[in-house]
């Protein structure tokens, strides 16, 4: 039971917001039992709330926290009006991310992404999703999914594991890509499927990554073997990977900087996720995606960090808020929506998290403002006060290690 | 003695940065004595740096910090398409700040504001703006000012207070624009001056706010009573504000989004301070100010938050770096320097604070990055870690009550 919550903000599944003053929260088993306001229920375990705002936690579905080190050396050469392009043609960009990577041990893997990981959680994030693709080996993107695997038991977040086994052709295949696609179909997907490591595999189709053949081959056989499928899509250049996205009935296609009219009747006939993250098209200078055109198409948004180490290393899901709605003109609703529900939806998890209502996980981030609407208002600052996940409170500004 | 810094990166006086490794600041009488790298002085009162990034605090040279409600409602209306002036002309805006102001006591001034100004140290801020302008009484302007006098006791952030009382016309003058002047001019600067409850004189000159004409009046009464001078210039219509603000010799001309060539040159060759308020900018969903050109022409820039809550809530300078360099170009060695020493210029504080350097005072901030750059580059999440100021520690985030 959660009380003395100033205020519930959450988005129902049908649609519309529900919003409850005064209110608290009854869980039963980790679920929500019951929502109701004023004098709550009598008995149970007792979480006081102190008058913050609750919100559902937030679904972070679209990140690459495992990496090694930051780039923040890149970010002046881009400052200074060098391209992502041009900075990643001269070794940097992924592929220096790569060879950090693969010189280091499963061990620091973890290491290094764990506090990644309780900064989304101490912003108010419940559930993750988090991409390899800094490894593009067998072994290097093995040891990427077991460091995400043996995460999930280290931090208070739920964890959802993807393969991006096809994020760049590493450097030993710049000049044999087709075999590194064959080594992507035949051995790293069979192997990351039989040791149950990902749930989805994604591919980053783009001028400069994967053709849409080459991506629609790793994604067949990716389908093949049950995993879901995710796709970056038209975020430097639109090569159609929306369009292939949504007849590969992928769960989601994620950027859409470039996405035109086409892609977006596409997505919004379709039950694939219009994945945005404005976070890496503010770090990189770069046009926002048209969220408001999706949004009248009738799209559904999700909007995700993008949290990685060349394009956008923001963990803030509040922040992102932000940029949807100031900077791309989501409304303040269907953002939240989209924060929520809709990276649930990106990761087949609709049904489990993403609001607040009966039967749905008791996963909740609280929030030291007056009314939800705060939450993006007061950009920069992070004004999550608690996060409750599964009925229990795992992480609390007071006492911040826990 | 601050010792066991990972890094100490700061702009000097006359130009250029210095970055220390492995370094220590040794401080006398809450100034600095020396900067060194390895292994510090014996004796002395130590502080452990345990291992964190220190820059100078942040000088913050542009807050509205002292006002009632948040205004997050009218958020949604912009995000909707309605413009900022269209929701003041309907009884938004500022002169809804006016209204909530006039009904308030000094105490919950006070109360208020005390919280958004611990979240500005909290993120390493040291120097701190505060205007008035929600009054627009004489009563309700020294009852604002009043409150920040009060403020400088409670917080550990040094804070400037400003006049704003020329920030709207008040609806009660509304038939009498040149009568509001007059008081301005004739009453409310007199007695601000007489009480000595400010440093500085703004008008807000735009389209909407203050002609030329009424600002320079208001100006130059402000420049015989013995205040230093700011204009809110060319944020929303290029008026002349800024060849204004240099011709009477202003400490600052802020804002600068419509700003022209003129204005550029104009800056360029003068002591006024270009202060520039990127948060504004992507919270209103405006175009950035021409910052590199500013650099170019040889402008001097600070950069601020514009803390407010209408057009910027946002307390923190880091975010406001992160757009200088991403959205508006900024390098962000520029960008630090605008931050700190830029500001203390803005404010008439360039030989006390805004640099490591011996004399100066001893306010420094200290981030948990690797190197400074990734103060910016870790965007919506604040890595302060402790503020020290004049030498003590006066805020850490294991004892963020302190």
């Amino acid at each position: 039971m959660l009380h003395g919550l100033r205020q519930l903000a959450t988005p129902l599944a049908d649609g519309g917001m529900r919003v409850v003053a005064d209110a608290w929260v009854a869980f039963e088993e980790g679920r929500v039992a019951a929502v109701g306001s004023g004098t709550p229920p009598a008995g149970g375990e007792r979480i006081d709330a102190d008058g913050m705002v609750a919100i559902p936690g937030f679904v972070d579905s679209h990140t690459h926290a495992v990496f090694g080190r930051s780039r923040a050396d890149e970010l002046e050469r881009r400052v200074r009006g060098e391209s992502y392009a041009s900075i990643a043609a001269s070794g940097g960009g992924i592929l220096a991310s790569v060879a950090d990577l693969r010189r280091r041990s499963e061990d620091e893997l973890v290491e290094l992404a764990r506090p990644r990981l309780l900064a989304m959680l101490a912003s108010g994030t419940t559930t993750a999703e988090v991409k390899s693709g800094y490894g593009l080996s067998l072994d290097d993107e093995l040891k990427t999914l077991r460091a995400i695997e043996r995460l999930r038991s280290l931090v208070s977040l739920e964890l959802v594991p993807t393969f991006l086994g096809a994020h760049a052709v590493p450097p030993e295949f710049l000049a044999d890509r087709a075999g590194y696609v064959r080594l992507l179909a035949r051995e790293m997907l069979p192997a990351v499927a039989d040791q149950g490591l990902a749930r989805f595999c994604d591919v980053f189709c783009d001028r400069g990554a994967f053709t849409l053949e080459e991506a629609e081959t790793v994604l067949s056989a990716a389908r093949d073997l049950g995993l879901g499928l995710k796709v970056h899509a038209d975020e430097f250049e639109n090569l159609g990977a929306t369009e292939m996205a949504v007849r590969l009935g992928a769960a989601s296609a994620d950027h859409l900087l470039r996405v035109g009219e086409s892609g977006i009747r596409a997505l919004a006939g379709s039950r694939t996720v219009a994945t945005l993250l404005p976070g890496t098209a503010l770090f990189l200078g770069l046009p926002y995606a048209p969220a408001r055109r999706l949004l009248e198409a009738g799209a559904t948004l999700a909007l995700a960090t993008d949290f990685n180490p060349g394009s956008c290393p923001c963990a803030s899901m509040a922040t992102v808020w932000t940029l949807a709605s100031c900077g791309m003109g989501v409304p303040l609703d269907d953002a939240l929506r989209a924060l929520t529900l809709g990276g649930a939806r990106a990761l087949g998890l609709q049904d489990e998290v993403g609001c607040v209502a009966p039967g749905r996980r008791a996963d909740l981030s609280l929030f030291d403002v007056a009314d939800y609407r705060e939450i993006p208002y007061f950009f920069g600052e992070n004004r999550c006060a608690g996060v409750v996940r599964g009925g229990s409170v795992v992480w609390s500004r007071s006492s911040p290690q826990s």
